[in-house]
């Protein structure tokens, strides 16, 4: 393999900006994990995943491509990797995390577009972005207004694929949605060459589910009195099972799951007995971004449950294993992914209710819901869930932000006032 | 009939608020559309429409509400009105156009939403909307994340109906929008107790169609170089459009048409010889709305054309007479709607090729996007507006506002700047 220098070179990146960003987000990483006291030694795995996600992971990509693989950006957990990898491609969630790239998409988008979208687009635009050269085609879906019209702009430039996600959650809706599944298959095999056979989806569908299951196993720990990981390593877990090597992945979260089971056997934990437990909810938290989690702990309190595409929606629920046909695994695909609560819907009372559902199995003093700013979808969802946990006795606050660190001492502050109320 | 004091008072308003909105709304009218000069003479009963539109015309819904009708509220022209009408029920669009009601939206819901869906929260939340405690059922559609969502809270207060809007326009999703407006009839029987019969429908088609022909006829006349009603004018016929009784409006109309077809015949003009045209394209100005038609031609030039679902969205298209059966009626209905070109959709390249087409068939010199702060389709959808028309030799802007007067001076400058620009 070449080295990562030579490697980044061939894909025409603006260097000294890439290295910036390389910079800004490894000091950050410093300071927000690895900061940590007393983290868990296998860690260190997802620790180097982070910080070489976009040089060695970049190295492993252009060698697959060398060899026929294709890769298919994604940008949502919506996307069904099952059909990607039994087409042998290498699905990439593409959002962004940092705030460095978002003026470079200010220029060309409309300001008032939440960071994330911002975020990723400024990555492209400004060639920053060590994945956006190598993929072969792009997967968009309608979750919500703003990324639904961006897909219309990047369509004009590269192969795109829209999968339509509809917006209610009756029968009609699982059936349209079961179609596109189906459509974005037919795209899959175009694009690739590969046909999906029903032995490739099977292997997919038991290689997916074993990742869930082990996530899920890893996130039961954090129900424990004592936690014995922080909601900053298990959020950074998340942020690396997005795009990282399948097979490895799970080995190594396997690893991480046998040293937490012996941690919670020891008691050893991050937190002191009677730290503050809360459930954040409401928008991602994707690689870069540990602004939310990191004030959260670092005012004394445990994030112990993710209700986010970097949390729970990934992670909950299994596809059925039990279908024989290519088509019945398709359903069966289609069938799990149009469960995943997202705030796109309506009505939405699944959520609302499983936000409760979670925050008393997880025993949370509190819920804060982490709104991106112009995301319309979950800020007014937000109202609702504010009510229901009323409604359950549950202390809660809503944080609309972005990713720029201006708000930090003002967050901290709102945060630091609710934690006190809830201790007393 | 009750004196419209009376009847006001039945139903509860802040009073004082309401008569101030009224005070407000009326003065803008003044200065913003009745100082024009030389406006046709049948504008007189659309001035009063507006004006006594929540006065007289409350009066006219609580008596026939009275008599057994059901008053629908709707916030879309995906909502099919021959449905409505074939239950003997009256649709009323409750989009609300004032500034002055949108800090008591802002109150209760997130401030980065459109002024649209605010002022029209603002007026039912600060009790100044007559029509609110009418409404026997508001309908809601899935047209952005905005609306969609702002319905989920509506619909735990009061009975509401959700009609989704796919996102793409094929063939599944306009299956899908059929079995959508079928459940939406089903719904309008079951509020109403009546049954929508061929019968019934096929005469709701007929006036709907007559209401739509008559306003494509009007906008016919804005294509002469004299164009014989000014933009502001046609825009009030539109608002009036939208919730009038419909024969009474659809007679109005006629005289009006006729009297622009004599003086097309004179060429009787608001506008000078040489006047820049504007085709407006984008979000709706709703009632009470007049900014930036106003600002466009207080500065000198015409609007000729408006693409939008206060324009040629609302007009266009025709429901199929043929059908014979009431779910092939349904089918039709359906059928018409679906085709209507909302940013909501990806891809939306009828919209796009249809701007650049009108541009030219009114003969417009200039197009002006008109984007309400916030509106997430109409903004990304803008740039590929943008590029179109600047591949056809169309100059153009993007305005990107709210309700209030704040930015008058500086969209004056930039609209004053560009028509500049287009007459040298």
């Amino acid at each position: 393999m070449q080295d990562s220098e030579s490697l980044l070179s061939s894909l025409r990146l603006n260097m000294p900006l890439f290295e910036e960003m390389q910079s800004f987000t490894g000091k950050k990483y410093e300071e927000m994990i690895l900061n940590q006291a007393n983290r868990p030694a296998s860690m260190s795995y997802f620790d180097h995943a982070v910080l070489e996600s976009e040089r060695a992971r970049i190295g492993e990509i252009i060698e697959a491509r060398e060899h026929g693989a294709k890769m298919i950006g994604t940008f949502c957990i919506y996307v069904p990797d099952e059909i990607v990898y039994a087409a042998s491609a290498i699905p990439v969630a593409l959002c962004g995390g940092t705030s460095l790239s978002v003026p470079y998409a200010e220029r060309k988008f409309p300001r008032d577009i939440c960071p994330l979208i911002k975020s990723t687009l400024g990555r492209a635009f400004s060639r920053t972005c060590p994945y956006a050269p190598l993929e072969d085609m792009g997967v968009g879906e309608t979750t919500c207004d703003a990324k639904k019209k961006t897909w219309d702009i990047l369509s004009q430039k590269s192969r795109f694929h829209i999968l339509e996600l509809p917006q209610k959650k009756n029968g009609r809706d699982a059936g349209l949605w079961r179609e596109e599944v189906r459509e974005f298959r037919d795209a899959v095999e175009n694009l690739t060459g590969n046909k999906v056979t029903s032995e490739k989806l099977g292997d997919s569908i038991r290689l997916m589910n074993r990742k869930r299951k082990l996530l899920l196993e890893l996130n039961e720990f954090r129900k424990l009195p004592l936690p014995p990981i922080s909601g900053r390593d298990a959020l950074v877990v998340m942020q690396v099972a997005l795009n990282d090597e399948r097979e490895r992945f799970c080995n190594r979260l396997e690893a991480l799951v046998n040293e937490i089971h012996s941690r919670a056997g020891n008691e050893i934990s991050q937190f002191p007995e009677g730290t503050v437990r809360v459930l954040v909810t409401g928008c991602p938290s994707v690689m870069g971004n540990w602004k939310l989690h990191s004030i959260i702990e670092t005012s004394g309190a445990a994030v112990v449950c993710d209700e986010s595409c970097t949390g729970t929606r990934y992670f909950e629920r299994m596809v059925d294993e039990n279908a024989k046909t290519a088509e019945d695994m398709i359903d069966a695909i289609a069938d799990r992914y149009f469960k995943i609560n997202c705030s796109c819907f309506t009505p939405n009372n699944e959520r609302i209710e499983h936000v409760v559902e979670l925050a008393k199995e997880y025993k949370a003093d509190v819920v804060i819901q982490y709104v991106l700013h112009y995301c319309h979808t979950y800020a007014i969802e937000a109202m609702r869930i504010t009510e229901a946990l009323k409604t359950a006795g549950i202390p809660s606050m809503v944080i609309e932000t972005d990713y720029s660190d201006e708000d930090e001492g003002q967050l901290r502050t709102r945060i630091e006032a609710l934690l006190e109320r809830v201790k007393n």
